[in-house]
This record gives C-alpha cells, sequence and structure tokens, in this order.
C-alpha cells in the first residue's frame, strides 16, 4: 500500500436480502420518494465506524420492522460521480440476512410497500430495478443450489495491530484448507 | 437507502494477485517501510474516480513493471480506525489479475524485493501477512479446482441516470439465469 495518507473517498451503502428459506419468500420495499414501483431491498448508509453486516441488519428494521441476521455478502456496486453523492463515489453492498421475526411494521415515512414477496416473481418482474432483478436471480440460484454457491462468508479477525478486529469476506475455503 | 446524503467515510485500497497459471507462481513484494520480511501483494490507495480493477492494475505495475489485467475480485476486508487512516474507515479488496508480462522492474523506494514466489510456498509461510496468507490458501484452491469456485466476477452496466455506468461484482450465474 501507499506510503502516505489517502482520503475518504466513498460513502458505503448496505442493503440486505432477507430470505426466508421456508417459502423461498424475500423482503422488499417500494420507496416513497425514489423510483415508482421498484421492489428493492431495504438499506440505506453506513454509519461511521460501523460494519457492513449492523448497517443491512438495522436499515432492514428501520424500514421494515423485521429482525434479522447478517449471513453473507453477495455483490458490490461500485459507482462514481452518482447524483446525490456530491462528488463522492458510492461502494453498495448487498447482503443475505435470515430472518428473527416475520411481522412488518414499515415506515411509512421511507416506504409506500412492505412486502414478502416470492424470489422467483421478483426475480421476473419488471417492477424492480436492474441490480435487485440480478440479486434475486442469485438468490433463486442459491435456493436451489444451495447458498454457498453465491456466499461470501465473513470472519472477524485480529489485526497486527493490538485490540483491533477486521472483517474479512471471501469465498469459504474447504476445511483442509481453512487455517 | 436513506433519503439524506452520507458523507464519505472509506478510503479504497486495492491489492493485486497476479498469477501465472502456467507455473503456479504469484508476484509478490515486501515493503521497504513496513512489516518486515512479509511477503504481500502489491497494492495501494484507489484514486477518486478510479475502479477497483485499474487500481489493482496500476499499482502492481508501479510497484514491480509487471502489466497484468482484471480477471475478477477475492476478498473484501472492512477495517475502522486503522492506524494512520485518521479516523476514516477503510475497504480493503484484492483482486485476481491475470499477467501480461512476467519482467520484473520493481520500485526501490517502495519495495526492499520482489518475487514470483510459488502460490504454495505463500500458503505455508510465516514471512506473509495473515490476510495474505488466507488469500494464498484461496488461490490455491482456485488453481487445482478452477478460479470459477472463487472468482467474483465483474460485469459493468448502464446507471438509471443517462450516460453513466457502474461496477457490479457477484458470483457468476449459470448462463440460464444471466438475462
Amino acid at each position: 500500500e501507499s506510503r502516505l495518507p489517502g482520503s475518504a473517498t466513498h460513502q458505503i451503502g448496505v442493503a440486505g436480502a432477507v430470505v426466508d428459506e421456508s417459502n423461498g419468500k424475500v423482503l422488499v420495499v417500494q420507496d416513497r420518494n425514489k423510483t415508482k414501483n421498484a421492489w428493492k431491498f431495504p438499506g440505506g448508509l453506513s454509519d461511521p465506524g460501523e460494519n457492513i453486516g449492523a448497517t443491512a441488519v438495522r436499515e432492514v428494521f428501520e424500514e421494515t420492522g423485521v429482525h434479522a441476521e447478517f449471513r453473507s455478502l453477495l455483490s458490490i456496486r461500485q459507482q462514481h460521480n452518482h447524483p446525490g453523492a456530491f462528488g463522492m463515489s458510492d461502494m453498495y453492498m448487498i447482503c443475505r440476512l435470515g430472518p428473527l421475526t416475520y411481522d412488518i411494521n414499515f415506515c411509512t415515512r421511507e416506504c409506500l410497500r412492505c412486502e414478502w414477496l416470492d424470489l422467483a416473481e421478483l426475480a421476473k418482474t419488471d417492477d424492480t430495478t436492474p441490480i435487485t432483478s440480478r440479486v434475486a436471480r442469485l438468490l433463486l440460484h442459491g435456493l436451489e443450489h444451495g447458498f454457498n454457491k453465491i456466499d461470501l462468508s465473513m470472519e472477524e479477525l485480529p489485526a497486527v495491530y493490538s485490540g483491533r478486529f477486521y472483517q474479512l469476506y471471501h469465498r469459504q475455503l474447504p476445511p483442509t484448507l481453512k487455517s
């Protein structure tokens, strides 16, 4: 890495795709103020110092009232000169979450609608964004063939600097190669 | 996503693991000013507006003199309160690159050593960092069983806003689910 300190160039956005494996449904919302009639995964910007998974869990709860837990990282989008980001670049991460509760109590200030939608329906509808559609197909593949086909798993590891930890995401290694 | 604009909280660092598939070697460096005797993948901070893959290719060339091309994203590390990052958080991405040239002409200002090292040796040596060791094992698995086991592939897609593109990374979908 460069020896010169850099500056912060990216904001981090995180969405959570909460998948109910028992029935193949996923939790989606329609924004009140953005793209009309487009189903999306709930999400928002990371707070300073907040881990990716924590942002996903927090935003899902704030928007939908559903409690969920982090399972994996699925997709990353990098975008520059994003409108509304005022010169910053944007790193948008989509995580897979598992539901802990199921009752929807959505935030009417942010969302027009919130539903548990069939993944197969989300994968083929036009009422969504291209990235949501893509991830729906990825999740459908995972539901049918195992989420290990699509997941990046996370591990928390101690940094070289004492008392600090970092979170590392990559494809799961076979047990023989793990340590 | 939240309706309020955020602020940039993260710097983006990128390393490039250049793998020579013909002999199982990978391009590694030892920093002049950092951890002693630790083999690492060459890398550094993204310039504003620069894509992940472009940073990897640029940094590999600047540090080692080797030309390479982007193949996939392998791993992501998120770290907060990183020493030297002055309150920023750090997102560190490791990419897999393919070599276009092989002759080493390394930057003596940044590096003490630079070599094509056996992946198997990098995976088991103590003279490396934990994250490099982990990714070496991941690459070894990929070399033996196909890189499609470990890769996130990249696609450039048009944004909803005209004239802009974003880069999307995720596990490759089977052809039937692609569009």
